[in-house]
């Protein structure tokens, strides 16, 4: 597994980022990622029970097509919680882009992230796409990373090789996160690109085990989103051995894991507000699911985030949220030990005695920035 | 039902509170409550599994007596997380009060607020207990609601009276909030007297059902205490028909409630740093259990509380609240009617377009002072 220092866009993807003026600032704000060949999907999205309209539309093209070649994503607007005209307003924008492009219309997908329940100004979208279509590079992800931002202070990519069985392939990732970030499933919009030659089956199973080690670890405010979405295409242009099972899968099962968990962390350490990446242990406990929902309750405890903001280590509210987890743990089974607050970096692990699973959870504080930027957040 | 503006001690109780130096503001930090009738008793404590030390002696006692004369509270330290030690000092605090006024050891109760991780200094209270004691008085109940108070602006007290076949029975409730205030069960410390005489199990009853549509219907922060309890005592010194089912049963549970749900309210409008009251009523839902789940839902989303803070009507994340509560709740079904956002008092009305039934939460906004108090309490 080689760690690319610069970004690397996997052979036959090209992307773009531009302004349409959806954000009023000017910023970019809406993005396209292409594959020049047809490429396999994978995708897991909030499990939250109102999602948005341009989900609606990307799930029927998962179910109706088989090969995907292009994504496109607005930011500032979330498109959601605007009914059918909504659904009407994803697929008008999906439906002009495949025109642009060329292509079949339910090889487009679309994700949408910003304020829930206003209409989407598809005519500035519209406007935008030749222009974004004509713009599209081998070096244009990172204009589409900086597109698909909102509070994100810093563009979120990362990137790596490994070897199949003597050829390169590449996987390249980016994200937004900042606010509403919360476990169970897709906890901001990732958007992941490889040129790998795989199986259905193979990156179906290893983008659920990639999702659950990284994104579905991280919490921010405990809020789920009605738009996030983990995203990966897979368009075979390495032109390795396919993979499907055995050490070659283990090893791209590895590397996905990789760039999840890592643009996971970028996304905590980007928290809205946040001033400290804290990192949580909980070890020792009898199943996976124990130790998960203890780490997730602590990372939610609003008073355990404010003190760590405080730099004031009341380890009081790690075991009160311990206590209220209802895995009935008791006092004396409960070991705590916080590192040092005064850093940007803090550690807390949480031994339960009662068994031999671990989780680990990332998570950040909160602090009064947190609620200045969504106060005035419209 | 008589609600007393002027708050009134039932008969045959008195109260008293002073300051025996846990406090380092000097400011009063132990309570006591006094029957001088033994008096039946009916709890409801945290469910969290990590309990306070006096919790696990009240609940010894409340096995193995069946009636008590005293309540001994003391604010700054919570005696929790405090191991075999932190028991044994709560039961010598027991032991010395049972001493001074001569009665069993089994009919003292004892409650513990503040600090959780630290011994309790049980030398300053055993110090202060026969001043206590002698200071006991009919009107003492204001000293002993202020020595409860921790990150409380205000004392909370609340009495009423009411005629049961013609002879006047009086309640008086007593609570202190604040901070570390979620539903699932006693949310605080809250200490109702009256003189009623009633039946064990009528007692039990009322009880349950007040705490249910009062301190388990309020949130302020998601995060529940170790220590919290509700505690009736009733002395039969209004020699009141005994109270055991019907109209008088009826009768004396909604007054019961009505104590309960106003304390219940001046802990959410006294929540920490606060600066609206918010009610939420979740109607047209399939069951009770639905409706309570997601107003909770909505109560503790973070986005949606600094939403209110900053007066900002983003009724999208009432809709990603809902949408994250597990209950399949689709976006048709959904109608938000936000109040005006500008004053101290926000109502928040979610109907369900699915059953007939309702719920109401209160609950407070999230904000700086919140973040301020909570990082640096120690």
């Amino acid at each position: 597994m080689i760690n690319n220092k610069k970004i690397i866009l996997p052979k036959g993807f090209k992307a773009n980022g531009l302004s349409c003026g959806l954000k009023k600032s000017g910023k970019p704000d809406l993005a396209l990622i292409y594959s020049l060949i047809p490429a396999l999907a994978s995708a897991k999205f909030t499990t939250s029970s109102i999602i948005a309209a341009p989900l609606i539309v990307c799930k029927a093209h998962l179910r109706s097509a088989k090969k995907f070649q292009a994504v496109l994503v607005n930011s500032a607007n979330a498109n959601c919680f605007t009914g059918k005209a909504g659904i009407k307003d994803a697929q008008a924008c999906v439906d002009y882009l495949a025109g642009e492009l060329k292509i079949n219309k339910n090889s487009v997908l679309v994700n949408s992230t910003g304020i829930i329940g206003k209409r989407l100004d598809v005519a500035k979208i519209k406007q935008a796409i030749p222009q974004l279509v004509a713009g599209l590079s081998d070096t244009g992800i990172h204009k589409a990373e900086t597109a698909i931002m909102t509070t994100d202070t810093f563009a979120k990519e990362i990137s790596l090789s490994l070897k199949v069985e003597g050829k390169l392939v590449n996987i390249c990732g980016i994200a937004k996160g900042a606010g509403m970030i919360a476990p169970n499933m897709a906890t901001m919009l990732c958007f992941i690109l490889t040129d790998a030659v795989i199986t259905q089956a193979a990156l179906n199973k290893a983008l659920a085990s990639a999702v659950d080690k990284s994104f579905n670890c991280i919490s921010v405010d405990g809020c789920m989103s009605t738009n996030d979405t983990v995203l990966v295409l897979a368009n075979a242009a390495a032109g390795n051995k396919v993979i499907s099972a055995g050490a070659d899968f283990e090893n791209f099962a590895k590397a996905l894991e990789f760039v999840c968990l890592g643009l996971a962390k970028m996304v905590v350490a980007d928290a809205e507000g946040a001033t400290k990446f804290i990192q949580i242990d909980v070890c020792q406990a009898k199943n996976m699911q124990e130790a998960k929902s203890i780490a997730l309750g602590i990372a939610n405890s609003m008073l355990f985030k404010t003190a760590v903001f405080g730099e004031n280590p009341n380890f009081g509210r790690v075991a009160a949220a311990v206590g209220a987890s209802g895995f009935n743990i008791k006092e004396e089974q409960l070991k705590i030990k916080l590192g040092s607050l005064k850093g940007k970096q803090v550690k807390l692990t949480v031994s339960l005695s009662r068994g031999k699973s671990k989780c680990t959870v990332y998570t950040s504080d909160l602090t009064p920035e947190y609620i200045r930027i969504n106060a005035e957040y419209n």
